[in-house]
Formats: structure tokens, sequence, C-alpha cells
């Protein structure tokens, strides 16, 4: 087992990516805010290089190799964004990248792997066909494999955003990011729980991509079997490492129906005009189908990433 | 004719309107610079309230006016984003707004107008059907006439993004807006060129509303006959006071074709991650068809307003 980051950990990663990486806007919305009676705070990672929260995590992850391993290389596999984040880091260090893709990831996404310069090898849309093929090129070209959240420097690195958070809206009261497999939720509930141990810090699944939620639940790590949802950045179960900090550290993990996760990404799109991917809008949507709870609440929602085929959008033709 | 509005007229305005509008964001692209050569800066009138710059022009207007006046309410015909601004605006001032709109208006800024409490008229979609029917209309309520465009307090409005502009972005070599009526373009040039004199001002067409381009060419008003374009911001024709002011201080027009138009707005969607309409990525359409032109230069382009039809894109399926 991974070791668990320290909340010096991921200050110490924030030290070393802040150059990188942008300290991207915290944006509100009235009309949401009216319509929701709640009072949220955006954290928009979907401006971050590379569109979404991964640089962060890759980020650390490729500067902290020392020479000798960075120069091996390094590999993932992924449905895309952190592909796309470690493509663009190894690009900045001036390293190799080897990226596994199942072969139904979104098309701008391995077109944006492609473009930051990393080599792309296809696979089933399986864990255990990723895992496979992944091994085999490694065994193959000796690049050191960076896991898109099973990562002791990708959990810190994805842990910056959430200082961030807290250093623009100091009184949150509560803050909750999409969980796929659990690297941005973990770093967040390391760095917030340690900013403001009182903070009330939630995850939100779509619940046909409900692994977390049910792990969570029953305190068992139980993967996804066949997870079908739009948010497609949320299709990967927990690991080891990540279920172990969020059974630790959460206050609790929602679950949000795809109509409803299509609706929050509508809003977003139409009340504060930015291009968000179906899983960033997760928490919006486990905000509007549980108004009750967040009325009145100071929450801070992360955006995770803005990758979307803006020619195959989830809108229904009016 | 009307009076042509003065720098300090704009300036009297900016601080009349101040509190009620957004200071936008200017942005810029790294993705984009490298694709066009030239080092572009986008002031986000997107993010305006009511979703376009029109909220600067209407809400001048309307805090404009004696009591006397504002109490009859006031009127205007407008296909989507002037209407919505002039409903927001009269909602804040607690007085009456009407709005004829052409009944093939977009059914999102057909909504955002009732939304803001304004009551709609419809009418057929040409320029005589609207103006009878808002004559009918006053004729019958007594509300004051808030043209588009044709109105002194609008352009005043209109003028006060370029001052906000050149003051976050100081050393612009020159500025593009797209053009409609040209109520923005008009407001730029009188702000643009008070500040820096020897600024390049350009306008921006569709070539299939390509009104303004002919009339500056050959000095004589020349109305649209039957424009068509995507850019359903820019169907209008010059007014005598706009094409005034633009025949006097413009330095040129560019028109662009409908495929650069919807290009250049999935450039933005896809780069920025920001939602914009078809006829605020008129300006990077002419930089996409003229980049010998733009090349190197330091080119400030209004993104003027992300009111569009989520469910009703132009993007080609991939």
């Amino acid at each position: 087992m991974l070791a668990v980051p320290s909340f010096q950990d991921i200050q110490k990663a924030h030290l070393r990516i802040k150059k990188l990486i942008h300290d991207t806007p915290v944006l509100t919305s009235s009309g949401i805010n009216q319509l929701t009676g709640s009072v949220l705070y955006f954290k928009c990672e979907n401006f971050q290089k590379a569109g979404a929260f991964k640089f962060r995590g890759a980020a650390n992850a490729l500067f902290s190799l020392d020479e000798k391993s960075a120069s091996r290389g390094v590999a993932t596999h992924s449905s895309g964004n952190h592909a796309a984040a470690l493509a663009l880091a190894a690009g900045l260090r001036g390293v190799k990248c080897f990226v596994v893709m199942p072969h139904n990831a979104s098309k701008v996404k391995v077109e944006a792997v492609k473009s930051y310069g990393a080599r792309v090898t296809f696979c089933e849309p399986t864990l255990q066909s990723r895992e496979l093929t992944l091994q085999k090129m490694i065994d193959k070209n000796g690049a050191v494999f960076i896991h898109p959240y099973n990562n002791f420097e990708v959990i810190c690195g994805q842990g910056t955003a959430a200082i961030e958070f807290l250093r623009e809206v100091p009184d949150l009261e509560m803050m909750m990011t999409p969980v796929g497999g659990g690297g941005l939720f973990s770093g967040t509930l390391i760095s917030a729980r340690a900013i403001h141990p009182e903070m009330k810090l939630y995850g939100a699944e779509p619940k046909n991509a409900d692994d977390a939620y049910r792990s969570f639940k029953s305190k068992r790590l139980m993967p996804s079997f066949k997870p079908d949802t739009i948010a497609d950045g949320l299709l990967t179960s927990l690991s080891e490492l990540t279920f172990k900090i969020i059974t630790e550290k959460a206050d609790d993990i929602f679950t949000v129906s795809e109509d409803t996760i299509i609706e929050a990404m509508k809003l977003i799109w139409e009340r504060m005009k930015i291009v968000v991917e179906p899983s960033a809008a997760v928490p919006l949507g486990v905000v509007l189908e549980n108004k009750a709870f967040f009325r009145g609440r100071k929450t801070g929602l992360i955006l995770s990433g803005g990758n979307v085929d803006v020619k195959k959008l989830p809108f229904q033709a009016g």
C-alpha cells in the first residue's frame, strides 16, 4: 500500500508546480444561486492547462522524478484528461510520454493527447485491458508508470486546487468535488481537512458509476462493474489508496442521475457562459437534487474540466 | 440627425453605469495565438449582465431618462440581446418594458427577455414590420423608444467597453469589434480614437450581412436587403448616426465567410472554454482569414455576447 500524503506533502507539491499551473479563477452565478437557493462558488479547473485539474497531479508527478527516472520517459493509461495532462507536463520537461487509451475515448481527448506529442496505443475499454496493454508497453520501453490517481505525487498535485480555493474563499462551509478514481477528492480532503477541520467535504458521483458511493457506505472497496455514464471522466473506480483516504476523511458521497448531470451542465453553459465537460457538472447536479440540504450554505464546487467534443453535445434539440 | 457623442459623453456614461455593469475580464489564449501568429486579447462581454455588451448601452439609456419619461416605460425592437438588456435595466429601475421581436428570434433570447419581465410582441423579421409594430405599441402606451443603436445614450454606453479594455491592456495596436447596427463599433471608435489616436480600429462583418462594409467603401449608407448569417446579432443595418461615426473614424471593415465564423466560434469554445454566440466570433474569423495582416500585432477583439441556444449549435457532427 502506498503512503497517504500529508498536507505538508501537498504544500511542497504546490511550491513545485506553482509556476507551471494556472491559479484558476473562482466564479459565482447569481442566476444559479437564485435557482438553487444556495451560495455556490465554482473553482474553474476547466481553465487549467490541458483543460482539467489533472494537470496539477501530472505536473507534480513529472517534476518529482529524479533525472534518471525522467530520462526513461513516462507512461499511463487514461480515458483522456490525465493522458493529455501528462503529455503536456512531459513535453515541458522534455521527456517521452506513452499513453494507453480505450478505443472509445472521446476523439477530442485523443487528439489533444497526440497534439501534446504523446504516443498513443489503443486498448479495450476495460481496466484489465488498459493495465495489460500498459504493462506490455512498459516491459518494452522501460517508461515510468504514472497512475492517474493511485499515485502519491498525483494526489498531492490534485490537492493544490483546494488550497487555492480556500485562499480565495476562506469561509466556505462545504466543498464538493466529482469522484472518478478519487484523486481529486482525496487531495481535496487532505488539504481542506487540514486548513478547516470542521468543513463538510462531499464527493459527487454519477448513479451509473457509483463505486465510491457503495464503497464508502459499505466500508469495502467495491469497484464498478460496467459503469455507463455521460460523465466520461468518472468511469474509473477508486484505488486502494484513494478508498483509504476517502473512507477516513469524507463526510459523505452523493450520487446523481444522468438527466440531472445534463441539466447541470446546461445551466453552467447557459448561465455562466463557460464550457465544462459532463463530469465537471456532477457536483452542481447533486445540489440540484438536494436543494434543501444545500440551501443558504456557502459551498465550493470544483469544476473539474472543460474537455468536451462540441460536435457531440447531450442537449436535447428543443 | 442625432448628435454624435463625444468621448466626454462616454466617460459620463461610464460613471453612470459603473456600478450596474460588470467590468468584464480580458482573456488570452496561447493556443489561438500560436494558431494565428498574432497576439490577441479578448474582452469578454459574453460575461456581461444579460450575456452581452448590449447591457452597457441599455443601462445608460435607461438611467439617463428623467423621472417623468421613465415613468412612461420603455419600448424597443430587437432580435434579442438589446431587448434582454433593456428588460433587465428597466427592471433595475422599476419601470415597464415593451419589446417587439421577430417571430424567428432565437427561443433562448425570447425566453431571456420574458424572464426579465418585459412584455413581448412578435412581428415579421423585417425592419419595416419591426418599426410598424413598435410604432403602434408606442402610440397605444406612450412608452419611450430606446433604439438598439441609433440612440445617443446607447452608443455612449457601448463605448465604455473600450475604455475598460484599454485600461487593462494599454498598448494594444489594433482593436476590432463585430458590426451589426454599428452601436458597439461606433462607441468603440469614439473611445479608442480619443485614448489612442494612432490605434488601428476595424469592424468585422459577415459577408452575408455586409451593409457596413459596402456603406463604408462607397461612402453611402446602403442597408442590407436580405441578410442571412448565422451571426444573428449582426442582421441589422447601420443607421444614419452609426454610419456617420464609422465613416469618419474607422480604419477599415473586414468581411468573413459563414464557415470561418463557425470555425472561429468552435476555436473559442474549445481552446478558451467559454461560450460565445456566433456574432462574437466574427472578429476572430477576420483574423483567421487574414493571418498575414494580423501577424505579431497586439490586437484587442471584443467578444460581444454569449447568448446561444446550446440545443442548436452549428458544429458539424464529426
